[in-house]
């Protein structure tokens, strides 16, 4: 198995993450939803006081289909790592229902569906709304 | 009517904040998941970098019950100013399904169901997870 290197992001890194924010809108069907430049993630994350933080798995050239090559544990036991470092109690993820393949990699973890075990519904306000309730 | 303040919590505020948490915890019927301390609540919210911002709705004394005076709503509001003053593309908020009341406030102020209408799940890894997928 090619061996898979996780890091922190670099600015550099960028142009890739926002091609992969793309394709995985794309898988999930939501592809409307990606409104995010490559200029805006530089400046979110790369400033003084960036707004999110961001792993990047490195894999050697010619290794082939990224699948299957336990990428998504490993970044997951990353953030584990990290949250923890930061005196986090819990990390979270959102997830689609009909994304099965996800959820039992994430089951199989040791995370629980908040949404099945408890109810938690996400609710979202978007610009319009944002606009709308602000009075602009 | 009595007339309700918004303004940005300060340090010391943190007692009654948590507090409130816990009251919220209760009519959620999850007091257990409420573990952080007001010192942590300071540590976390007032240091450098801080890792939450909070708004406090304040009261003229003797207003009596609290229900019903549409703190809430505006409690919203300014959070949709924040968030469009900083940028942000959508806010989100997490609520029980059988809490009709919260959904029904949110609905009627312009949020979407994402969990309704597109499938999106909650996941959590709790302590006892990460810590096992660290290998600490």
């Amino acid at each position: 198995m090619a061996s898979v290197r996780i890091r922190e992001a670099e600015e550099g890194d960028c142009g890739q993450i926002l091609r992969l924010i793309r394709e995985l809108a794309e898988y999930e069907k939501l592809s409307d939803q990606v409104q995010i430049s490559e200029e805006a993630l530089r400046a979110d994350g790369f400033g003084e006081n960036p707004l999110y933080r961001c792993l990047v798995a490195d894999l050697p050239p010619a290794s082939g289909d990224t699948q299957g090559q336990g990428i998504g544990s490993k970044i997951i036991r990353r953030v584990a790592q990290v949250a923890l470092d930061q005196g986090c109690s819990q990390f979270r993820l959102a997830v689609l229902d009909w994304n099965q393949r996800a959820m039992a990699l994430y089951k199989a973890l040791g995370a629980q569906d908040l949404t099945e075990a408890e109810g938690w519904h996400a609710f979202t306000f978007d610009g319009e709304a944002m606009r709308k309730l602000a009075g602009k």
